[in-house]
């Protein structure tokens, strides 16, 4: 067998390999979490073994329907991406436009019509190029001006050899990687109010382009909600200052204001506790059926 | 001002332009919808100059509190990821752990342990150097393959060169990516119930590694299924046969066959009716509170 073939072969397996321990791994660390989780929901942990759900036990309180229930989640759940405000005015639009070009692909917002979902098509078969040839010029850029850097810092200390190394070079990237992750990382924790690791995290799922969307910074909604005090506090800015979109309408005259009102209504906001007692640990949400939880489970 | 500096500035001011167009004919194309979905949401279609919103009248129907509609909505909310079935177990782990290698990251299951994400970044810095290693090996293969085939083609046609070119492969690459994009979209058309159109859709965004997550394929929820199936049918194959995870515990066994139920509550079951009567597609679930919806529309 060609040599080409055999290392075509083993990187094959060593990558199976490594999804393989990877996936191992994963199950062990999130695993007995998740089942924790889904046990509390439905309501195993607490009421066994009665074993009902916090959601039958909020129906039965209120004696709701079948169909009447499927409406409600419907409508929660509908009504889910809404609650971040309109993602597909302009900025909103170019943020996902962004993600789309970067391949990050949060899908915090994911087109719903077929135009659109064509559109992203089409689009990407340009925009990923383009950017690759762009991020890719940037980074030759970098490595000039970091070459330049080094040689001269060599020279000032005198050293034998002042050309720029590969090693050097790997340092020099490495150090501004980890530079941007923490410095944005920072930044995220500063304004989106997330703890330092989780900004991290954030930053490296983003530059890295895997873009789970578990967080998505709604940063680019200050700005939305900038242009639309800008717009309020000076009529005057209407008509000239505001973004005009493709179909000719302005930006900001479009916001509806109640879109834009942030919500505290992020499931994690009401983040399973770890005591095991089912309850939830936002005090303003539970008071009533929590009351229910707790008789429910005074009787087993 | 140097040639290279000059290329990059250009490709920066290109892409960024790109960015802005995109941004316009995303937000002509998708705006509308979006705020017309959101306005019969909210009842604002419907019930003007009410303005109720549907889950308001639900919410009159039976008198609920504020507190007990939240825990209600959280408990829909946090229930949602636990519909398609666990996603940490060994199989769903694995699929995790690929789509973090490749970096698509649909996002369909994020950890949501410090271990987990720690461990995510982990793996991604040392994976996605390996996946992308793997491929381009692959794809050189590929490549040697396809001139082997092109240069025979060309010497049994007579042709005066025989060798084959860049454009020659560049044809190759094109006609192999949209037969797999082809064959996967009716691969996944077939055993997902996805439209065409919404396949090539799906194949589109994964293999450039976008991975928005607003659809996945939940064929690997099969393979679980699968496990759990022949477990059930032949029990000594228990011990030996199952896929064991790193905490030592059987695959199957912890299955949980309540996880793997198929729900018809995907939110777009119910879309959004386009007569902008503000009722829901369903008729399954509809029927009372779309008789107050009625009954309040005909009151103004």
């Amino acid at each position: 067998m060609k040599k080409q073939n055999v290392r075509t072969l083993s990187l094959i397996v060593c990558t199976f390999t490594y999804l393989l321990i990877g996936a191992a791994v994963f199950d062990s660390l999130e695993s007995s979490t998740e089942k924790q989780r889904k046990e509390v929901l439905q309501g195993k942990i607490l009421l066994n073994p009665i074993k009902h759900k916090i959601e039958s036990i909020v129906r039965r309180k209120y004696n709701i329907t079948d169909e009447d229930f499927k409406i409600m989640e419907t409508v929660v759940l509908k009504s889910e991406p809404h609650r971040a405000g309109r993602q597909w005015k302009f900025v909103g639009a170019f943020y996902y436009a962004t993600t789309v070009l970067t391949t990050i692909g949060y899908g915090h917002s994911t087109p719903s019509t077929i135009a659109g979902k064509l559109f992203t098509m089409c689009y990407a078969m340009i925009g990923i190029p383009l950017g690759l040839v762009m991020f890719q010029s940037i980074g030759e850029r970098v490595n000039r001006l970091s070459s330049v850097i080094i040689r001269s810092v060599k020279s000032s200390l005198h050293c034998r050899q002042t050309n720029a190394s590969e090693l050097d070079l790997i340092c020099v990237v490495t150090t501004l990687s980890s530079l941007t992750i923490a410095g944005g990382a920072a930044a995220f924790s500063r304004y989106e109010g997330w703890s330092y690791f989780d900004s991290v995290y954030y930053c490296f799922i983003t530059l890295t382009t895997i873009g789970f969307g578990d967080m998505v910074s709604t940063l680019h909604e200050a700005v939305i909600a900038c242009i639309t005090d800008m717009e309020a506090s000076a009529g005057a800015v209407r008509l000239e200052g505001d973004v005009i979109t493709a179909n000719g309408s302005i930006l900001s005259g479009h916001l509806d204001h109640q879109c834009t009102e942030t919500t505290s209504l992020d499931p994690d906001d009401t983040s399973v506790c770890s005591c095991h007692c089912g309850c939830f640990t936002n005090p303003a949400r539970n008071r009533s059926i929590k009351q229910q939880l707790i008789e429910l489970d005074c009787k087993n």
